[in-house]
């Protein structure tokens, strides 16, 4: 049972070492520190940072870490005698942080992480030492920042067989696509803007090409629907492809571009294939994923009998970053946690990879061709022989682009038309650039 | 510590037993049967129902309740030595939900409760006799339904000193609003509608007047503050007084009108004052909560390193209700929980109570008045004369009403100012009816 703390018998407090004190080490010293008393109420006794670890200790981090030992030996911070908890803050999906993360729980300490990527690659096995050590393993802050998703379907959605789950889960790029919306603006300016005002970085590969929403996607997916962890199996296409006229497209059709991870099993059964796709998708302006502004993420979860959750909040910063790595340290000093991914690493099923071409729905489909006689009905052609159904067609005089900008929208059918469609086109001397394509989201 | 339950020694049933089988009864054991197999996968142990209780053991209820046993006498049911957990969906803030909810524990089992009544008037108590007794009491469905709400707050956002707390906590007011806006209805029409649809009760006037919204928002003040819940400190404006013009005009000043049940406490000490009221409110059309569509709930919490959390789902019906008594009945199954109000009764304060007349903010008014010369005059001097700034002000001719309909939106100032003016206008002879004044939500 769970204890109760009675007020007459305060508990220890728990003691926790950060390794890694970059930007999000940095918050979460400050929210410890600036929350100090609520925590103490909520958590049932104190939250004490014990010592510190990060790879340079001289590096000015605005914050005075002096009240707090430092280690330099990352091995010696990970099994101190006086560390409970063990904050994994330096990155990457190997390395230091996964020798580090693998010390911590085998040494029996508590291990919380804000690390996508390593969960999303190693989160198994972190979670079978874990398991043995019986010792907790969370990861709040892997996934939608701030938003406490993972407790959200952990939890809150437990009694629910879900359908699909899918959201916004990089702000980086729902960043440069609000801005291409608000301002007109080419995939490259928005891009710009967006490392000007540091919501992108230098090399934005990770953010825009959709991996760092891939690895959120898999640790989602494996939490709905029972399975293990498949990082691999997920597919990503990125928003470098974007132009500003699929934006305004989009929006002449009633609709908005959003980053989509999404992941749907295949019916009710434990044998069930399933899909998970990073893409960038038309969302209809009626479905609240439409309205998500600027650096926010957004998770929406379907289940069968809660019907449609949706959660939206930060995605990153230091603040939020921080709150959930701290909610995920209080539930550890109130004892109230299980199974990092909600059942025993064995019980989670190994699921079938869907067929991405065989997913059916409605698609967006968008060509700059030269303006020349029978551009028109080479692109028509093309479709009809890879069987794809044409609902609308729009052709454009070109403003910002060379050529013509043709927008078309299909009627429901598989993704492997629209993918052999484009490639008959794709030997085309009249069509300018590559194509793009987009599903548009079913509600 | 909580246990990572090994796959091979399965812990043994949890056994349920439910009192009250109405809609929401009906769909527990509805989803109990459909994802039985999901849910001991997620819970780690199967979890079955053991008895049934309820007023009317013959009627009708469309599901086959013959496998499970049957008591007549509820006080058998809560004690009986084969019930873990006891469900109350009985209803109603005292009576026989009261007396079972104290029997329950008392007798050592969990207690699960749809009840928001009962928690607003008697969740103190109930939750003092779980903690002398070291046994949970969870009330997930009491708040916005199936959003997982009271655990995104008690947990997810557990880091964070909340500033407030706020959202659309009745369903049935939100299809009545949302109704008004899409079909510019009357009040008394939309009412009709929803209660056509199933959406309002015969006698409608918990939901209208905001009550049944101030029970949740109490719940949610006491969460986010650590105050001790004080329903008598809520103040409740329903949205009767509201007409087809307010919608109208809200509209035209870029606004929504929303029934908001808002909590906020002043500053981070422990003995600020609390806000608590539920009333109809303008709400910025970029505002998240102005997108909430017909009977859904949403709820917004603000902290101070998360930011603005925003939660959205369905607030009531069976499925989502049951959805929510299930979850804490999987918490409860793998042994994750704690104190119900997230620390000892003990620790919560007693917070004063919050002068809500000293609230600042813009106003929206609204008056009907007679068409003659001198009523704008009288109007102006009677803001003047209480200390009212105008920032707009617009008449319009009348249509669906008996008189002139005036606007008018304030600068920012505290609502006793608006109070006062409408107190001296309510002498005048040429103002028709009861004015309406909504403060604008501020971002």
């Amino acid at each position: 049972m769970s204890p109760s703390p009675a007020p007459a018998a305060p508990r220890p407090p728990l003691r926790v070492a950060l390794a890694g004190i970059g930007v999000v080490g940095g918050g979460v010293v400050k929210l410890l520190e600036a929350n100090r008393d609520l925590i103490a109420r909520r958590a049932g006794r104190t939250v004490e940072i014990v010592a510190l670890s990060a790879r340079d200790r001289h590096k000015d981090r605005g914050i005075d870490l002096s009240p707090y030992r430092w280690e330099d030996d990352l091995g010696a911070l990970v099994t101190a005698g006086d560390v409970d908890v063990v904050v994994e803050m330096i990155g990457g999906a190997d390395g230091m942080a996964l020798t580090l993360a693998r010390q911590a729980l085998t040494a029996g300490k508590a291990l919380v992480t804000a690390n996508k990527a390593m969960i999303a690659h190693h989160g198994l096995d972190l979670a079978r030492i874990a398991e043995e050590r019986d010792t907790p393993l969370k990861y709040e802050a892997a996934v939608a920042g701030g938003i406490p998703v993972i407790k959200a379907i952990r939890e809150g959605a437990s009694a629910n067989q879900i359908a699909r789950v899918y959201g916004i889960l990089n702000g980086t790029c729902n960043y440069i696509l609000t801005r291409m919306e608000r301002d007109g603006a080419s995939f490259a300016d928005a891009l710009a803007a967006a490392q000007a005002e540091g919501y992108a970085e230098a090399d934005p590969t990770f953010d825009v090409d959709g991996i760092d929403a891939a690895h959120k996607l898999s640790i989602l997916a494996a939490l709905c629907f029972g399975t293990r962890l498949d990082i691999d199996a997920v597919a990503a296409d990125g928003i470098r492809g974007l132009i500003a006229a699929d934006i305004r497209e989009a929006e002449a059709l009633g609709h908005r571009v959003r980053l989509i991870g999404m992941a749907e099993r295949d019916g009710a059964e434990a044998n069930g294939s399933l899909y998970q796709h990073v893409q960038p998708c038309l969302v209809p302006a009626d479905h609240p994923l439409a309205y998500v502004p600027g650096a926010l993420n957004a998770v929406v979860a379907e289940g069968n009998f809660v019907g449609r959750l949706f959660f939206e909040g930060a995605g990153a910063g230091a603040g939020p970053t921080a709150s959930a790595i701290v909610a995920d340290i209080i539930d550890i000093a109130r004892d109230e946690y299980g199974p990092a991914f909600a059942m025993p690493v064995d019980a989670l099923d190994a699921a079938p990879v869907a067929d991405p071409g065989a997913r059916v729905g409605k698609h967006y489909v968008r060509l700059i061709v030269e303006d020349r006689i029978g551009v028109l009905a080479e692109i028509a052609t093309a479709m009809r022989d890879a069987g794809v159904s044409i609902e609308s067609f729009i052709q454009r005089g070109t403003d910002d682009d060379d050529g013509v900008v043709i927008a078309l929208v299909t009627h429901e059918g598989p993704a492997s038309a629209i993918h052999a469609a484009l490639g008959i086109l794709a030997a085309s001397d009249h069509v300018v650039g590559t194509p793009m394509h987009m599903p548009i989201l079913a509600l």
